[in-house]
């Protein structure tokens, strides 16, 4: 029994250590592991034994280049940003008997007192603290502590790997309240990579009647095609009729986007959820004169509820997207490109 | 009495000859005042004697160029879409008691029929017949035959050339729906001509509490200081602040348009209301990152009862915007550009 | 070939005879089959020949009693308005290669010029032109003149009894899109009748994640259940929890309405379908405290393209609705109430 | 300078001192002046110095009856719960430089962590603290502490009456929201008390075109007229027209509400804003075939920054509104109905 914790800890479960081992990222390419303190759960907080975290586009890049924009890797870093695992400590003004809870970790916290934070859209909090984006630690260790309500319990039909990729899926639940799909709409998504396969199914289980995903990767448009997300297209092979009520941009490649727009009916909405240039020329006589607006997204707010529901009854299988696992030691290989996976899990308890 | 229209026309006034004056373009330049018949009003019309219409940057652009984009002036061609007038004959399944009344026309009929007019967006129809958009005529006659659920009637209270301008206010009101402006916002409006003048008026109207109008012209900005419409600032020797809830461009140039967006806050709007290129570069990454959603407007729908009640009760003075008047044989000087003047009215009538 | 239509039809098939048989309502309870002339299609409508009615407790309703509410059956009418069939002639100003196309009929003319026409509200127009609406006749006929935009093509993967039921699937579109009912929505429907099935399978299609239907009666709730609509209750016997986000009444009855309201979450919504008492009484105070909304729903507009679409792909299954058929002679004893079925239709060609 | 509050707060001014006097409510008509220690700002709190409370309705009530519904007071307790202020002093966590400032509370602190919060709809939390809520504080007293988010500052052109007064201006703000008036509205609102006045007001700043507000009471008619809400009628002497967009019912009276619907257009709103009867009768059937839609509202959320700006603006007159100022001996008085009174404050500080 940790007794360290006594002051701040209400309650823990006897098998807490007083160090743990993660995966640090020195510098670009520069990924060891460590020891390091658990940490404590503070006030409102919990702390959470990982049991599995999905890996992400921006960590990949943040392993390739040490930085994305502005946000550069000055000290060494924690990577993981979509985390699941068990309960395993409650700080003060936390319900003990949320200890043992499986959960599912929402992994930005926000300042709670801004005008977002007041007005519901968190994701926008100037001060919001998000894991794995500098100098924020995220979640490839084997414990980490969160805010208890960003900590969103699981029930046992959902398994680790999906727990972990509620994250993905909430990118794509935001992604399409912000498209404003629907019942009977003809959405077009580009990319089908994970993200893309994510939207492209929320779309459908919001009432799509049609639903597109061109990639320009045969390999891509198999799996996309056995995920059951719709028709899947060669965007090089393909004229798209100009029909389409919703085109929502998986890919941040300009061609992509420029032939999506031009799919895109009279008073659509074009979606750009794909992070690529920092500029892009567009066709804004074209959205003018058909009234064609226009957002970016950015990760997500009030996601998770639906999420876990959604994970829970099986309606959208997370399960499948995970190609394969690593322990910490292999993240390097984790975070390294390879065509024939989908989505790598890293798993820090294993 | 006329009776030549007897067979289609159910009511009429005694003064209506059979034919009329109009101005005709020719070609790029090229303007004459014409005898034409005058029109029979069809079953659902009525005919009306115009009093005043507006001039508007597209009869300049027609004028100079003879086209706008796809649309050419191949035939000759009646040009002004800002009409108002009095209904003087009515057709078949018209209530005969309108004649006599005084009416400000709006200058788009669609189709009734397609999903864009089932769905009360009917300004995005792909039939809709429009005032002086070539091959339809436009309204610098003496009399024009229209559709008579749009031929809105006015109180004695907005004079004939408030009653034209309800169009271009229509234009404000629209856009400014579509830019989410309302109580407490904080809103930015690019370019000082009649458009962005009431585009700012409106804003007020509807309880936006910081109004800012941003034009390089001097001239315009001590016009838009006069008229009321809020600050005014010169974009070269201003640094906006970044808290704009919503940016309404009425300039059509890329660098107003670059510019606003980047005075935009976190989850604001853009919305493109003036013309200009058909591309233009926009700064995507940042407008992702901020969740700026961007729109273009295309004239408007189920405008007039509003802007009929705000030029009734005197909220939106449009009086002010006309600078002079000029008969039907010289529209061609105003068509010509002429900094000393925001709007030019057209009075067939006189 | 008929040649009677000449004039104002410009196409048909060679088997439109100059009368047919209709079922005519003559007051309460007397129903009978006449033979009145083939109506021709107007300009802008189409001629078509019925080959399915859904009945509908409206029906069943005027049957009975002859009126409802200010309704009054003073003429002899034809009742029906859930129709189906195929083209069989144009009118003027109809493309004529629509002749011979299999339509869903959307029985609700609106005028096309008022406010609620213009706005898209189409189902509030004043002067909607609605069968079975005395003094507007039905279709429980052999032919039906329409206006062409009003009779929807249906693929031949939706059945004739499935083009009829498009009507009350529009119903619950309708409901669902002002309840608000969405992606993770818990919501209860109050009724299992065919609008109650029909408004909580649309609500699973946008993407609820939990539905509960109440109905006192064994039989309905046994064959909701079969029907796959989500959790079947007696009210009778279950207390409802209180995280409703939206309640449906499909049931007119004040009972289920006072009960649905108490069940509904801070922020929900009761949307009331069915229709009952002209009054009742609801527990207003305990609605401000928890800011829960409440709004009837009349009909639907625009809600045939996604009704379509749905059928057509199989997402809702119309023909499983259907437990008998009757042809015009029989009308009186689809009319008649019997707990044995859910759905009668009429097959006036048959 | 006080010395006492050193631990937990980072800057004060010199004229804390420890004990403060405060009116407090022993049970129904049982008002008394108590001294009591002054409270410490808390972490994230700051300590303000009480210049004005406006007294509302439901003071009014727990005076009179010692309860509000379920809410009783069963310990002493203070009421008053629209507050102005200065800051005093800053708990931990909060900028010292804002000592000194002057300051508007929105007097209820939510939890910020449950699913209302998240969302933005904080008014719906149900652990929200709210002032002079059994059993919370109110603000009739020289001091109190409050969460620094929840502390609004105000420029020098709102005085502390107005500052004060943005609390019922806030009930005003989201009872229009709630309701959606806006541009080209025709608004009508039952109940010329503060309440009625200020939601005539803002309806008028959100584009209101046509306010009409009722009241039976002559003379709360005449100040309505003075105040400048637009028309005023005597609803025992007036027929309404059917054409109101949105009807705000600020009276609680069941006749109010029920003439008040039967006012609303097809397709309008119905928001009721004051307190009344626990269930009322309504004319449910009418609601339906005309789809008017009907909501509570309760408090606010995020009105403040539009409340402040209105304010400063001088667009909308709280001071005018304030009839008479009571010293916290006088809360009594100021608690007792007097019909020459429309909004007396409490100032504490006197």
């Amino acid at each position: 029994m940790s007794t360290r914790r006594t002051a701040g800890t209400v309650a823990t479960v006897t098998d807490v250590p007083e160090s743990m081992r993660c995966s640090v990222l020195r510098g670009a390419g520069e990924l060891e592991v460590r020891e390091r303190a658990v940490p404590s759960p503070a006030h409102g907080e919990v702390l959470v034994r990982i049991s599995a975290v999905g890996t992400c586009g921006s960590d990949v890049h943040y392993y390739r280049h040490g930085r994305i924009g502005k946000y550069v890797v000055r000290e060494p870093m924690v990577l993981g940003h979509e985390p699941a695992g068990r309960i395993v400590a409650v700080g003060e003004g936390v319900d003990p008997s949320r200890t043992g809870q499986r959960v599912s970790l929402e992994p930005g916290v926000p300042c709670r007192r801004c005008r977002w934070c007041h007005e519901g859209r968190y994701n926008l909090c100037p001060d919001i603290v998000f894991f794995a984006t500098p100098p924020v630690d995220g979640a490839f260790a084997e414990y980490v502590a969160i805010a208890d309500d960003f900590a969103h319990p699981v029930p046992d039909s959902v398994s680790d790997d999906a727990a972990a990729l509620l994250e993905p899926l909430s990118v794509a639940l935001w992604a399409n309240a912000k498209a404003g799909t629907g019942l009977g709409s003809h959405v077009l998504v580009a990319g089908a990579g994970p993200i893309g396969l994510l939207v492209a199914r929320v779309a459908q289980v919001r009432g799509a009647t049609r639903v597109v995903i061109s990639d320009p990767d045969a390999g891509r448009r198999r799996f996309a095609a056995g995920y059951g997300v719709g028709e899947t297209v060669d965007p090089g092979a393909t004229t798209l009729d100009r029909e389409v009520d919703a085109f929502l941009d998986c890919s941040g490649a300009p061609p992509a986007v420029t032939a999506g727009i031009a799919a895109v009916r009279p008073g659509g909405s074009v979606t750009l959820v794909g992070m690529g240039a920092d500029e892009m020329t567009l066709p804004v006589s074209a959205m003018q004169s058909r009234e064609i607006s226009l957002t970016g997204t950015f990760r997500y707010a009030n996601t998770w509820p639906a999420a876990v529901a959604l994970a829970a009854s099986g309606e959208i299988e997370l399960d499948r997207l995970v190609t394969s696992h690593v322990g910490l030691d292999d993240v390097g290989t984790a975070l390294s490109p390879d065509p024939a996976q989908v989505k790598v899990v890293v798993t820090p308890g294993a």
